[in-house]
């Protein structure tokens, strides 16, 4: 990793580091208080939200890239992380996030300058576990929270759009392999988890279906334990079973055809 | 769109027209006589088969990129065209496909030289019909074929794994979204219609269950002509309500859930 001295010796010599034209984006969603939530960043001298970002090294797996800038970002490492799609449309970058800082820098960049080139990004979503997150600022950020999904604000350049298609792919993954892990506890009922699901396709769902349809994909263990302190029946506890969890996210639920 | 002089001039110059170190590569699934195939193109100079790609103008939309690769490869327009993955190993280049021809072309080209560097490829997949498929070779490609996805050669580079995600992609696909048109005739059977599933899922299905989902997405209209020259009950007949599987397509089935 390269160790710039300063964001302008970045703004100047990234692009000797970097592969060209092209970033990455993640979409780093919490679960707290039945809210579904996205990471963001203040983004410095731009008085506005983005989602953290980052470069490929030249000799970088770009899957390898995206960890690095979620660990750089949460302080977390082996996090479920997906990549999800490519934003291509030649309009969507705004190099005048660029330009003021150069000029606020009494800077005059090159017009070749790497950083004011087209880019394409690649979207990464990443279900994180909402307390663990350490999130740290940098010297493209002044700032970071956690947003709620359903009162979101305006972000920088087609971040909306890159937020709404990882929420539709997350919501898609539901129909075909698990979700939940990293964004629950350890021990949950059943009703939590269903709070969950329906938080992410914004709708209610039937609790006995519901029950009945996460039962049947295997990857859930009952607990001996129950929830304490409920007034009249304390409702079972679950965990997931790991190994069937993983199988799962790599084959999907075998139950559709 | 830029008309290259030559092979050369393209390995040359084409650096100056397209975004660096991103190419697109096309996995086109056709379905003939009870078999999924993809199209491949013989690589010119390398004796070997590969996936049509391309590269994307600096103002080009990737998406348009995709479609422009696709038409000029297959004279084919308005294509169910749906990207699918970045494959972004930085091994996975092998950069002695342009080495060899600038020797053969007795060529000395610069080290930077656009061709010679990483590239990061975004994977598509087409649906197209067989019948209306009418490849054409370029200066890339010595000639073109179909090729049986179960009896399937070695191909360039990462190739291989790319055809791979595609065709678990179209599975998944299967789980949530329709598939069958451009694959099968505009009229057909419920037992072709099977036999499709089947093929891309490389597995037997259950007859009654297979009916009676795909009758519950609402996408099939029955038709009042059935299939003549059979011996015993002559099967209905099926075509897509496009209204409606064009919504499905969009949306999702909603009945996972």
């Amino acid at each position: 990793m390269i160790n710039f001295k300063s964001v302008t010796d970045f703004r100047l010599h990234g692009g000797k580091y970097f592969i060209p034209c092209v970033s990455i984006d993640c979409v780093i969603f919490g679960f707290h208080r039945n809210q579904l939530k996205v990471l963001l960043l203040k983004i410095a001298n731009l008085n506005g939200w983005g989602l953290p970002a980052g470069f490929i090294y030249k000799e970088e797996h770009i899957d390898e890239a995206a960890k690095r800038i979620l660990c750089q970002r949460t302080g977390l490492q082996n996090i479920f992380l997906q990549q999800f799609y490519v934003f291509g449309d030649p309009g969507r970058c705004d190099n005048n996030i660029t330009k003021i800082a150069f000029e606020n820098e009494g800077i005059k960049a090159p017009t070749d300058n790497w950083l004011l080139q087209r880019f394409l990004t690649i979207g990464y979503y990443a279900l994180v576990n909402y307390k663990a997150v350490n999130a740290t600022t940098d010297f493209f950020s002044e700032d970071f929270n956690w947003h709620d999904i359903d009162n979101f604000p305006m972000l920088a350049m087609d971040h909306n759009e890159i937020v709404d298609k990882a929420l539709l792919t997350l919501r898609t993954h539901l129909r075909y392999q698990p979700v939940g892990y990293n964004l629950l506890p350890e021990k949950f009922t059943m009703p939590e988890l269903q709070k969950l699901y329906e938080t992410i396709l914004d709708r209610k769902l039937d609790r006995r279906n519901f029950q009945r349809k996460m039962l049947s994909y295997g990857i859930l263990r009952r607990l001996k334990q129950r929830r304490e302190g409920v007034a009249h029946k304390a409702p079972y506890l679950y965990s997931f079973d790991l190994r069937k969890y993983h199988k799962a996210l790599k084959e999907g639920f075998q139950s559709a055809w």
